[in-house]
C-alpha cells in the first residue's frame, strides 16, 4: 500500500507492533444491504464492498456480516481492518454515539429494542476504534462535504427510501439538537391523515415513503385496481417494490404508480417547503433510495410542488440530487470516524 | 442619572463635545403600537413609552412617531436619544439589515412596499447609532438572553398574533438562514386547506393567526352564527378583536370563540411538532399577543395538541409563555443594539 498512508511503524512510541494507515472504514447499516468503504483522508474511496443484511440472526450475526464486509473492502485497499485508522458504522433506529448502542431496530437482522453494543462488538472484532452514528445524518454529512451540498453552507438533506429520514447542516456543522433532530419525514402533512409506519397519522412518510407506498399499491390491488408494480417486482426476483421497480412502472406509465408518486410529491413539496420556511437554508440535497433513483426529473417536480408553499417563493433554494449515489451513508459513516475530515 | 451609565465626559478623546451613556434604545414597530424601552446593559428598563403607530401617513410619519416615543422613555431613564449608546428597532416585513431599509409592510401606516430607509431617518434625528432587525426574531433572542428560554441552550420560538411569527435560537446564537428563517406560521399544516394572509392555502398562520380567526368570526356572524365576541370588542371601544376581547370569549364559553380558538390549537400542535420533530430544540416559548393573554393555560393545551404528532414523544419539550411579556420585542431591539450583550 502507499506509504503516505502509513501512520507509525513497526513499532510505535507504546512499543506495541502496529501498522495503523490514514485510512478509514465506513460502514452503511441498512435494511437490505450492508455497504462498506474504505477512504483516504480527501474521501476517496480505495476500497469497497457490499453484502445483503442478514434477515434472520442475533445483533451478533449482524456485527459478523458487518466485520465479514469491511475485510473485504479493507483487503480492497490493500490493508485490514486492524490497521485502519478508525471505523464509523451508520445505522438506522436510536443511536447512542457515547455509550456505542444501537435500540429500536426494526428491519435489520430479526431486530431488536433494547441498546445492543454494536460499537464495541466491531472494535473487537477489527481491533481497531468503532464510532457510531444516525445513518441519514452521516450521509447527509457526507454530500455536504464532498457532494452535492458542497457549494452551501446550509442544507437541508431529504432521504427519500423505505421512509423519508433526512438530516440538517446549518452553517457547516450538523445540527443534530438533542440528537433526534432531521426527522423531516414525520412532519405532518395532513393532520388525521394516512396512516403512518410510526403509528401516528399525516406523515409526510405516510404518503411519501416506500414502504408505505408499497401499502397502498397492494392494498389498491386488492380492491382490484391494475397496475403491473408486482409483475415487475417478481420479474426482478425481489419480494419488495424496490425503487428501480418503481421507476420502471413511470418510465412505463403505469397508472397507479403514477398516482401515487405523484401525491408523494405533492406532499413532499408541502413538508420539504414548510421546513424551508421554518430554516431558510441555502439548498435541499436529495437522497435516499427513490431519490436518487429517480433523480434530477424527479427532483424538480419536487422542486416545483415546494413552490406554492414557500414563504419567499423568489428566494426558492434548489433540489440536489446526492451526488455520492449509494456510497453516501458508507462514506459519511467513514468521515465519522476521521476528525480530520471534519 | 447614574453616573456608572456614563461613557466619556462633556469632552471625549475626539475633542468634540458628547455625553454618550451605557444606555440602548429598543424600539418595537408593530401594526398597533410603537413600544420603546431604554434599558441598560444587564438588560434592565430604564424608561419606556408607547404609543398608538400612525394609522395614515408616510413612512417618514412612522420615524417621527417612533422619535417621539424614544424622546419619551430616554427621558424616563433621564437621558436623550442622542446620549444613548445605539438604538435597535424591531420591524415587521421585509428588513434589510445591512441597508438599514424596511419593505413590504403592509399594517404600519399606510403600509408601503419598497425599501424606505428607516434606520438613516432615524439616526439623523436621534443622532446615535441605529440597528435594524426582524420585530419576531428579536423578542425570541430577548426572551433566550433574559426571558423564559434562559434555562435553555436551543429553542423554537412561535410569536402568535394578528399573525404567527418564529423564531430560533440554536445552540446559543439566533438561526436566520439566509435572513427569513422562522416563518413557522407559513408551514403547511394542510395542503390546499384555508386561505391565508399571504395569498397561499393552508398555512398554520390561516386556521391560528388573529387575523384569520376574525375573518372567520365576521363570515360565521354573517352565516348567522351567534357570538358575542364583537359585542365584547365595542364595549371595549376596538374595531378589531384584540387578544383581551378572545380571551373574554373563552372565559365566558362563547360557542365561536372556543370551536376556533380549539381548531387554532390543534393546527399550533400540528405545526409546531413538525418543526421539533425537524430541529429537536430544548423548548417552545409562545410569545405574542394572543400567547402572552392566554397564557400558560393554553400554552398546555398546546403542549398537549402537539403530542400525537411528535416522533419521541418521550422527550417532548417544554412549552413556556414569553416572561418579558409585551416588552420582548423593545427589549429584544435593544439587544440588538448592544453588542456587550450578544
Amino acid at each position: 500500500m502507499d506509504a503516505a498512508h502509513s501512520v507509525g511503524g513497526a513499532t510505535n512510541h507504546e512499543g506495541r507492533s502496529h501498522r495503523k494507515t490514514w485510512l478509514w472504514g465506513g460502514i452503511d447499516l441498512g435494511g437490505t444491504k450492508i455497504e462498506v468503504v474504505v477512504v483516504d483522508a480527501a474521501g476517496r474511496v480505495l476500497g469497497r464492498s457490499r453484502r445483503p443484511t442478514p434477515r434472520v440472526g442475533t445483533p451478533g450475526d449482524v456485527v459478523q456480516a458487518m466485520y465479514g464486509a469491511l475485510e473485504e473492502a479493507a483487503k480492497g485497499a490493500g490493508t485490514l481492518p486492524r490497521h485502519l485508522a478508525g471505523v464509523g458504522v451508520g445505522a438506522p433506529g436510536s443511536v447512542d454515539a457515547d455509550a456505542g448502542t444501537l435500540a429500536s431496530v426494526s428491519n435489520v437482522g430479526q431486530g431488536w429494542t433494547e441498546p445492543y453494543p454494536i460499537a464495541g462488538d466491531l472494535a473487537d472484532l477489527s481491533r481497531t476504534r468503532v464510532v457510531l452514528g444516525n445513518d441519514v445524518q452521516v450521509a447527509v454529512a457526507a454530500e455536504y462535504r464532498l457532494g452535492a451540498g458542497k457549494p452551501y453552507r446550509s442544507v437541508l438533506g431529504v432521504w427519500w427510501g423505505t421512509g423519508v429520514g433526512g438530516g440538517l447542516v446549518l452553517d457547516g456543522k450538523p445540527w443534530r439538537g438533542r440528537g433526534a433532530a432531521g426527522e423531516i419525514g414525520h412532519m405532518v402533512v395532513k393532520p388525521g391523515g394516512a396512516r403512518c409506519g410510526c403509528g401516528r397519522r399525516g406523515c409526510m412518510e405516510a404518503y411519501a415513503g416506500r414502504g408505505c407506498l408499497e401499502r397502498k399499491a397492494r392494498k389498491a390491488v386488492r380492491r382490484g385496481e391494475k397496475t403491473r408494480l408486482f409483475d415487475w417486482m417478481e420479474k426482478r426476483g425481489r419480494d419488495r417494490l424496490t425503487s428501480s421497480v418503481w421507476l420502471k412502472a413511470l418510465e412505463e406509465q403505469d397508472l397507479l404508480a403514477t398516482r401515487l408518486i405523484q401525491r408523494a410529491i405533492r406532499m413532499l413539496g408541502a413538508g420539504i417547503a414548510s421546513a424551508i420556511n421554518v430554516l431558510d437554508v441555502d439548498a435541499v440535497v436529495l437522497g435516499g433510495g427513490l431519490g436518487t433513483r429517480l433523480g434530477p426529473v424527479y427532483a424538480d417536480r419536487i422542486h416545483e410542488a415546494m413552490r406554492p408553499h414557500l414563504f419567499l417563493p423568489e428566494r426558492q433554494p434548489p433540489v440536489k440530487v446526492a451526488a455520492l449515489g449509494e456510497l453516501s451513508g458508507a462514506i459519511g459513516a467513514a468521515l465519522l470516524a476521521e476528525p480530520l475530515m471534519k
